[in-house]
């Protein structure tokens, strides 16, 4: 049996189910306070400002994007790993998408998450370029250098404003369907498909035929 | 000589500049009218809320961003026409950085807009659609039906997102630099680079050669 949250764990949790349903700035200590049924006094003594609770949330985004973003030594990275790597970062972003729903905003509201933010996509960024370099380094892609830092930015972009692209063109509120988050992964693999070696194109098409899934507002047209 | 602008116009030209640079949601319409030296009722005769400001703002900046996505009927594309293009929508996307700065945040407050906007992207993505078959019909590019359709999204996706990836990640505030602006054009064009047909694939490269530009804070690492 899971133990209890306490209170503090609790404030967390709470926040950022307002912040990702009602909008990070639509959301004060006093309306999660309430949300929780707890004093305004006792939400202040483990918070003092709705800053240090973002900054809580992030710190937790951060460390689970990370677990994805960092390939273990010496390890090889199949297709299949890839898959799900996306799958689950592609989570994580929804999970926490009041991050990036008004992030510029956020970010000067805010000068030190503007830092740590900041060094996260740095690092991230670096991270993509590791793991595509691997993935050069094993034949599977055929990339230079430049084309290594050039996708990985374009990855980066993708996935980090996947969710803003479903909300502002498709009007998706409440809820990633499974469809779109296929499709999320979808566009990300596609973005490599035009480096991959021969000897994988077919594999790598298998996969994609699998993931695709049209998107309703989105028709030939 | 410039005819001097009348005061409709002087409102929206500092509504645009307030907005780009203290973000849309921290200025009100008296910002503004203090701004102008003109009192609010004189600006209340003109817009009677901000939301009207925007709304004029966003007609705009659709009707200049449609001039570059919607293809001449018949004429032939040449890749020095889309390089020009890709340049003329990033430039449009900056002068108009505001709505896309917290644009879900925009469009939740603003369900007229978030009609207008949706349709927008819709009528984009389209026609975006349009240029590449086009391209796949003169045979530049290879692609099929899904194809166009995957690679229309990434670039719908990078090119809106551009902005909000040079402020969040390198810290960008006040001017786009020509350099950044030559990436961005870099980081579309690179999208197709798969699909060209053999023929055009030493141009296609060279010319990407011409726009690439290092980010000064993304390095290989």
């Amino acid at each position: 049996m899971a133990a209890k949250p306490n209170t503090r764990e609790r404030i967390l949790q709470a926040s950022l189910q307002l912040f990702n349903t009602q909008g990070e700035r639509n959301v004060t200590t006093n309306h999660i306070a309430s949300h929780l049924g707890i004093s305004p006094g006792n939400l202040y003594y483990h918070f003092r400002n709705k800053s240090m609770i973002v900054a809580e949330l992030f710190t937790e985004f951060e460390r689970r994007m990370e677990v994805f973003f960092t390939l273990p030594e010496g390890a090889t990275v199949t297709l299949e790993d890839k898959t799900l790597y996306l799958e689950r970062l592609l989570e994580i972003i929804w999970q926490f998408r009041f991050l990036h729903q008004g992030l510029e905003y956020l970010l000067e509201s805010d000068p030190e998450l503007a830092v740590r933010y900041r060094q996260f996509s740095q690092r991230s960024l670096c991270n993509t370029q590791k793991i595509y370099q691997a993935f050069a380094d094993a034949g599977i892609l055929q990339l230079d250098t430049r084309q290594v830092e050039t996708l990985s930015i374009n990855v980066w972009i993708v996935l980090s404003a996947w969710t803003q692209f479903l909300t502002t063109t498709q009007g998706t509120q409440l809820n990633l369907s499974q469809q779109q988050l296929r499709r999320g992964i979808y566009q990300i693999l596609v973005l490599e498909e035009g480096y991959l070696a021969p000897a994988y194109q077919e594999a790598v098409r298998a996969l994609c035929d699998q993931l695709y899934v049209p998107l309703e507002d989105i028709r030939p047209c």
